[in-house]
């Protein structure tokens, strides 16, 4: 079988000794050969950082988006061949789309994330400009930068797609280049994707190296601006986490471990409940779904002590109609673990876990398989335990197999502390439709996970299910779980650059964000609404007005729009409001007064005003008070496949005494030529 | 002299041993004697899990912060006696104020964001809701809930008063109990101040634990819900980083380290220029402010190559005026050392960088003191050396103390690539009015730094100054500054928290987060605006309307208000407009009526609405369209010193067709009773 290639430095590279085989896990045949031998480890982290580095930090967020727009459709054609190769993992054809539809939609997510919640520019501005004095010539506002080095992404063996993805995705839309190297059991389906991107040619060369193989000596040559994100089991994060490099160049370290996620049924939902049957087919769909080797799967199931014994009868029946057997077959449900050494390490585990508890369904040395080898093939029966819940061993001993404990509790306390027993979890569940159990629970079990669905009767058809990261969400528990955070959409990008503080004047962060600062200058001459995306810079400004409010302004606009409240209508008890003492304009008057002074009515560049933000009213407008507005081009941003884009404008309405009455921001679409 | 105490576990303890002296840095005398000894460091750290944490956890982030303003008021009073006990760490009284006041500051500061960007409630929610589904049954919304544990605080002894209350004060907002250890040198300070906090009986029992001498096992017994954060050297931060508890339990370890900070001259500010007496007054003031003892000080000065003589000779007249001496002293500029040792390793330092470079000011070896014993206390000249840059040295070896190297620079580019030899920097300054090369400079030394000030004409009179890290902005820096990040307002106070991801639907979202999310019952009956904030509840509703829009009302209001965009008043024209294809209501016009429909007039609990926010036009609204606005009680936050609160509302404005023709949040001051 053919040596699996590594692609770095700009190349493909074949390792000059035999490599080691890897074998499929339903027949034991041989796949493919694995070896890094004679990948030069520095070169390539080298060439992504000088390389990869540059070509990704010349696109905006926004073309950064659009390639992985682009990569995402791409894979999605060859999503048959992918299939094919990952039922060799073990995988079933449901397990396959898990893993190969699941990273081509991290892709789109981040594609769509990119275009909608970042700008369409290099730097990402990160919340308000901090005052920093009173006179405000001295202000601060939080960048964030791609950092210079690459993004060292050290894979499990359970997820050869999803997991190389999830990865990559926040790391390009950084600006960040990647360095993937998967675990070597799945590795050929993981070369396979890579081979699909290169050959693409759709991504800036550099921006994506993948290792087939042992890591070698890669650590040793990560900077301080280099990351390094590893999932993989708990013991092999320690080891990574300690690494002599890691520690000295305070690398950024972030681990995704295996945790002991519990899902908790609520004291409401007894047998012949919506919530009882979601309940246990949840469960059982947690520990089949790739034969149970999710960092996310159901470890630990806590039920009311009185529904222990129907839990556990439901969930037996359902997983005797369990078909075991070669993934590709039609109606097997569960395939093959993903090695013969997996299953002996989860039949350990089993060995542990039974000195705490008994079974309750399966048997963890034999199982009958459909159009396979029982022996030949990794497979295992799914085995759920029963357990006193007092005993450490469940909540410390994971079986990363198809395998779960239930065990019983008695109280909403007592069972938030066994969930904290887990110490740290990426998912857990609550399955009630109890609300007051359910905030409960997730209010007392937050602290120790990364995420938590309740799942009920209302939300049970859409859920994305107990297993599932999704890439808007953050994945990454505290303590066991690896104390890592990854995706959770935008936080994700932001893992991968460095935060900075910028103080200085208005002016000067005006000019290093590429966005107009209160009190940086303004440019008055062509009505900026004239002026086309092209032409506008920010800064432009028109000023308005006077125009006075009068009393029949306020009486009319009262009795033309409805809003008679007593404010603005009714001088005594207006005299009594302890904030306005005496009758006040509409604050929607006051804004429609401005958009009459700043608008400029013909035709051109300027097509529509699709919202307003941050709106507040800041002094009361009283009779007689004589309104002038202040409109600033603050943020420009093209789309990049359209004709026009969107210009973000400071408004600031002043009275008389030069007092800001209002402050928002117009938010207008604007062609980029003229029309 | 005096046995320090310590405080934990609720009382006071004090070691049974003789302890170790502490000397004062002017004049060699003791001043105090420390010891740990008999500190039973598992039980302070479960005190501070037990006692601490649920107590803190009662009260509401305006609760907290209220505390935190209360005992930043008590600290102020005595001012008087902390910085005379300061001056025996060898501090001026300008260096006493930058510790102490500052310190006093950042608990205002915190208390003031606290009140103002965190909710009157125990649960943070981040972010937007994430739609999870198309039937929109299934979302998602990030909350931050307080770890479990404590904030373990290991400080430095060159801030004896802002070290710990920079890191106590948003642990403590977060909900996190601080156990605070100084380094020893200066720790009779820091144990004053506790004391006093202790005294003054402001703070829940538990919250403020405090270490006197060393932190024995203590690091042997922090788990997962434990922080650990560190100021000190980069060496001991590389020890206590690998810990092997800390590596085990993936404990949330922070830190911030000495970092060879650069300051960075433009090529237009040429002698003459108010940028170049800005560089070179700064330059002397970070070297001698705290006797150059401050992580954040200039250590690498980098000039245009032709302007290094100019520089070399106005900072050393400026050095050659500064006095050294007595620290409560009138006229002393400078004091000592913080000790012997310290100057002992500052010279080994300086020797170290003088091997690639030479001494352009002051004598390592000899200084002229005023009212002191140059050798009984640990004073030193300031030393200002020049280097070549090219060499590691100037790069790599930190001399803390006051001491910094010039060194010439030939372009912009090689400006950026020297600045980040420092292998990551907790601050940076660029001081020039070229704002293209502040703009080249800022965001290529950005992800190397944690902060970067630009210091110009502009700001000059109003800046905080290089060395000064602000709690509104993040403090700390990649790589040798340690990887870390403090302060940056709500951000530090999330470092003290867990995100968790929770999914489930609308109603079981709003039960968790108290705030009413899209798509969760709504409550309708009587007019929420009727209802007091003590009456209110989310979910609380009114659906008024329909009002049809006819021409007459757009044309009225382009009259009446000058806003008369071709989209509302010219058929033609608004015809080819691409996204309206015609005549288009304004969307000021379509709130204005949605008030007017939902507002209920007479006097009541609702006092004023004071703004708007993420309004979104998504709809044109067409003449004959009718338009129906369903308003809906989404958070409400009772103003802890106030008899009113705030209530957002949730705005949706639909068309007969029930598409939303506008959306956004309606701000509302609402009284906590029935007037």
């Amino acid at each position: 079988m053919a040596l699996l290639r590594s692609y770095v430095s700009g190349s493909w590279h074949t390792a000059a000794d035999e490599g080691v085989p890897l074998h499929d896990a339903a027949t034991g045949e041989e796949v493919a050969r694995i070896s890094s031998n004679g990948v030069d480890f520095a070169a390539a982290l080298e060439y992504g950082r000088t390389v990869g580095g540059p070509a990704l930090r010349e696109l905006t967020f926004h073309q950064r988006a659009a390639l992985l727009k682009a990569l995402a459709s791409h894979l999605r054609e060859h999503r048959d061949e992918l299939y094919a190769l990952s039922a060799r993992t073990g995988a079933t054809l449901g397990d396959s789309k898990f893993d190969i539809d699941g990273g081509i939609g991290v892709l789109f997510s981040y594609a769509s994330k990119g275009k909608r919640e970042l700008p369409n520019d290099t730097v990402y501005v990160e919340g308000n400009v901090e005052p920093l004095s009173r006179g405000g010539t001295f202000v601060a506002q939080h960048i964030a930068t791609p950092l210079r080095g690459v993004a060292v992404q050290i894979n499990a063996f359970n997820f050869p797609v999803w997991g190389p993805l999830e990865k990559f995705a926040p790391a390009f839309l950084a600006g960040v280049p990647s360095l993937v190297k998967p675990a070597s059991q799945t590795a050929y389906l993981t070369a396979r994707v890579v081979e699909l991107i290169i050959e693409s040619g759709i991504l800036p060369e550099g921006s994506l190296q993948f290792v087939a193989g042992s890591a070698g000596d890669l650590l040793d040559h990560v900077t301080a601006q280099d990351l390094v994100s590893f999932t993989g089991s708990a013991s092999t994060a320690q080891k990574l986490r300690a690494h002599p490099v890691i520690i000295r160049n305070a690398v950024r370290f972030n681990a995704e471990a295996d945790s002991l996620n519990c899902s908790i049924l609520g004291p409401d939902a007894v047998r012949g409940t919506t919530e009882f049957d979601l309940f246990v087919k949840q469960l059982v769909t947690e520990m089949t779904v790739k034969a149970g080797q999710k960092c996310t799967a159901i470890r630990r199931a806590f039920v009311p002590a009185e529904l222990l014994d129907d839990v556990a009868s439901a969930a037996s029946e359902r997983l005797a109609k369990v078909t075991v057997g070669n993934p590709a077959s039609e109606g097997v449900r569960m395939g093959a673990l993903a090695s013969l050494e997996q299953r002996e390490e989860v039949r350990r585990s089993l060995k542990a876990l039974l000195d705490a508890g008994s079974v309750v369904f399966g048997d963890p040395e034999n199982v009958t398989v459909v159009d396979a080898d029982a022996e030949r093939g990794a497979f295992i029966s799914p085995v759920l335990l029963k357990a006193d819940p007092e005993r450490s061993e469940p909540h410390e001993v994971e079986a990363f197999g198809p395998v779960s404990t239930l065990m019983p509790y008695t109280s909403t306390e007592q069972v938030v502390e066994f969930a904290a027993r887990g110490g740290g979890s990426l998912a857990g569940s609550v399955v009630s439709a109890d609300k007051e159990f359910v905030r409960a629970v997730v209010l007392g079990a937050a602290p120790f996970h990364g995420r938590l669905l309740v799942l009920d009767a209302e939300d049970a058809k859409e859920s994305t299910g107990h297993g599932s990261p999704m890439p808007q969400l953050v994945h990454g528990g505290p303590g066991r779980a690896g104390g890592g955070e990854e995706m959770g959409g935008v936080r994700g990008v932001l893992h991968h650059m460095q935060r900075t503080a910028v103080q200085g004047s208005p002016a000067v962060l005006s000019a290093v964000t590429g966005r107009w600062v209160a009190g940086a200058p303004r440019t008055e001459g062509v009505h900026p609404f004239r002026k086309s995306l092209a032409e506008l810079r920010i800064g432009d400004s028109v000023v308005a007005g006077p125009r006075v409010v009068s009393q029949e302004d306020v009486d009319h606009f009262a009795e033309f729009t409805g809003d008679t409240f007593y404010a603005h209508t009714d001088p005594e008890a207006a005299a009594a409001n302890p904030l306005f003492g005496g009758i006040v304009a509409h604050g929607y008057l006051v804004v429609s007064f401005a958009a009459g002074l700043f608008v400029s009515p013909e035709p051109g560049p300027v097509l529509a005003n699709y919202g307003l933000e941050n709106l507040r009213f800041l002094t009361p407008v009283k009779v007689g008070d004589s309104l002038t507005v202040t409109l600033t081009a603050k943020q420009i941003t093209p789309r990049i496949d359209q004709d026009y884009g969107e210009v973000r404008w400071d408004a600031d309405v002043t009275n008389a005494e030069g007092e800001s009455v209002a402050k928002y921001d117009v938010l207008t679409l604007v062609s980029k030529e003229q029309p």
